[in-house]
């Protein structure tokens, strides 16, 4: 493929690629370019949300460039040594470890993992002296720290940045020198950690890497980026048949960008939207869980929906405890929809869209009264919409 | 002596005193207070500028407490990083040992030797790794470090700070913490330092240290501080009659500055002004020179000024080959002022205070019309005041 095919594969989809012009020119070297990725191990929860930029690092591999996966066990193993984060605990060499293989597990799904390179910078930079930190902080400036609108947004607000935090863009730019990175990927919100990289490698006089911010991906419900806080996620360790549900419930618009972001395809217009939809749930599916659970899944889902076999499908389950106290039909259909599909609807959209189009149904039987009080026992199955239903437990 | 009455001895001559409260506190403990100084043993060139904060260890001394000295060889070792400091090279183990070795061979003319700890900061600095220093930067915030004036100023003018610049106030204020001062003294340019050094040891739960800043002595002109630079100097390796002589040549405002803040002493008003100057310059020749050699300074100054014998004299000596082009009276006036004595004189007060009064005599012929030409030859005599004469060679 000639570089210019490939330049445009490869921005398609992304946010910022500074510049298109420089990886233009790495394309033209005619030799497998060095791609970085840095992982943070502090966490064993991946969503799809992650695999954005893994999706781009297939695109690069498949294109015969060399992935350089970086694991970040330096700073987790140390965590917050201010003591004041409580969301950033050391972690133990072996939870880094199994937190690591979680990440290249899911990753091995899209990538070749016989033509991946992985090192951990902690074999790097554990070997550092305070001599050699002083060196590599006299290669940065208070001033590019406080361009960093985190830091910036911290100090304007009165809020304390502590001097270890400055320590970790550089970290991450260092290892950009170490592994000769020609090419950084990250999301937005890591553009200034990416560019601290090309900072350094040009005070090594090493040629600068090209960086490029992939999108934060919408969750479920379009709006905010997925994130297991909001609830609107899809872990990639979900059971298939949730995996592929959550999937069918997103809206046509979102489709296309899941399409572009997750799979690195355009979607054919011709294509029937709930065909396309089927498509992409069982496309991810099976890469997550492999071909056999991604074909189950769609065939399950064929049955509950397709077919309306509701009773005998395998339903998303929902546990009775859990229900909210005074129930009535509207908190019920508002409880079903955030806790089985992370989806959150207004009280207006609930009654006008759902309720009083006799599109809610328990055991069959409509529910179009949203102030009725309701008592489902297990085994009931709730239908919510067309593409939505659960079993109580 | 009471802790009321060590009190008033320590603080005389101070800026600033953190807290006098605090200080009388640990004076009430009724044991050895442990008194740091940091010595930065980058520079060879010690002058009495210097050995202000000595006096003040020196006062503590004698009053029975702890002097430790640090020795700062762990930076000075490195230098600047950064490489953009050409003030700053990076020195040898042994030029920072022979610098160390002139400081404290000065400081122990002021201070018993048997009776003060001399440690190097590198011995613990250079066993810290890239984690300790994470761990030490946890404790300090960015806005900490942007209160300091010297970096505030070089942002707002949009100079750069360098990230390595930052690191060495937490290094001298972990020296705190690892020596466990109970009072830190320094020049009132380190006040933000030491104040690092009192926030870190609150962190490690040790009590906080007292800081006490000591004033930039003024030079030889009484206006700006003394410096090497500003040649208003006494160094403190002059020979003892230049020691002497430049110290009779300060005003008697400034002279009582010397006897406060150079012997710590007061001055008894009912002493000559003349025998006043004459006490203090053998006093201070013979700290640094022996009794001997001071007293010989005031008998050779007696000799020249008092008994009016200057041809026989020992005076400080000009090379002809050093003079101004275009040499007229004035000229050779100000420049044996300025080469001589380090005095900057304006042509106005030389021509009305020195020159046509007919204090300036070559050879015992005054010289009193400022613009004549004149060329003086080697074993010439040129006297300048009562109280300054060169010889010329």
């Amino acid at each position: 493929m000639t570089p210019e095919e490939q330049l445009k594969i490869l921005t398609a989809g992304t946010v910022k690629v500074l510049s298109e012009k420089e990886l233009l020119e790495k394309l033209r070297l005619g030799r497998p370019l060095r791609i970085k990725l840095g992982l943070d191990p502090t966490s064993p929860d991946i969503h799809l949300g992650h695999t954005v930029v893994f999706e781009k690092m297939r695109q690069f591999q498949q294109l015969g460039h060399q992935i350089v996966i970086i694991i970040g066990d330096f700073t987790a193993t140390i965590g917050d040594p201010s003591g004041r984060s409580a969301t950033r605990p050391p972690l133990s060499r072996e939870d880094v470890l199994v937190n690591a293989e979680t990440y290249t597990t899911q990753l091995f799904k899209l990538l070749d993992k016989e033509k991946t390179e992985i090192v951990y910078n902690g074999d790097w930079f554990r070997k550092m002296t305070f001599e050699d930190v002083l060196r590599l902080n006299a290669r940065v400036t208070m001033q590019q720290m406080l361009q960093r609108e985190d830091f910036r947004n911290r100090i304007d607000k009165g809020q304390e940045v502590r001097l270890h935090e400055i320590q970790y863009p550089i970290v991450q730019g260092w290892d950009s020198v170490e592994v000769r990175a020609d090419v950084e990927l990250g999301g937005t919100d890591q553009l200034f950690n990416l560019l601290v990289g090309r900072d350094l490698q040009k005070e090594e006089g090493q040629p600068q890497q090209v960086v490029i911010t992939m999108p934060l991906l919408e969750g479920l419900d379009g709006v905010k980026k997925m994130s297991k806080s909001y609830g609107n996620y899809v872990g990639v360790s979900d059971a298939p048949q949730d995996m592929f549900g959550k999937l069918m419930s997103v809206s046509d618009e979102l489709m296309l960008r899941y399409y572009l972001l997750l799979l690195g395809e355009t979607l054919d217009p011709a294509i029937h939207p709930m065909e396309a939809k089927k498509s992409l749930a069982e496309k991810i599916t099976r890469r997550f869980h492999g071909d056999e659970a991604g074909a189950g899944a769609r065939a399950d889902w064929d049955t509950r929906f397709s077919k309306k076999d509701l009773i005998s499908a395998d339903l998303p389950e929902l546990a009775i405890a859990d229900l909210p106290a005074e129930l009535n039909v509207l908190t019920l259909t508002a409880h079903g929809f955030k806790a089985a599909f992370g989806l959150e609807k207004s009280n207006g959209e609930l009654r006008k869209q759902f309720i009083t189009t006799g599109s809610v149904q328990l055991n069959g039987e409509k529910l179009t009264e949203p102030s009725a009080t309701v008592a489902p026992q297990p085994g009931d199955v709730l239908k919510l919409s067309k593409k939505h239903a659960v079993r109580f437990i």
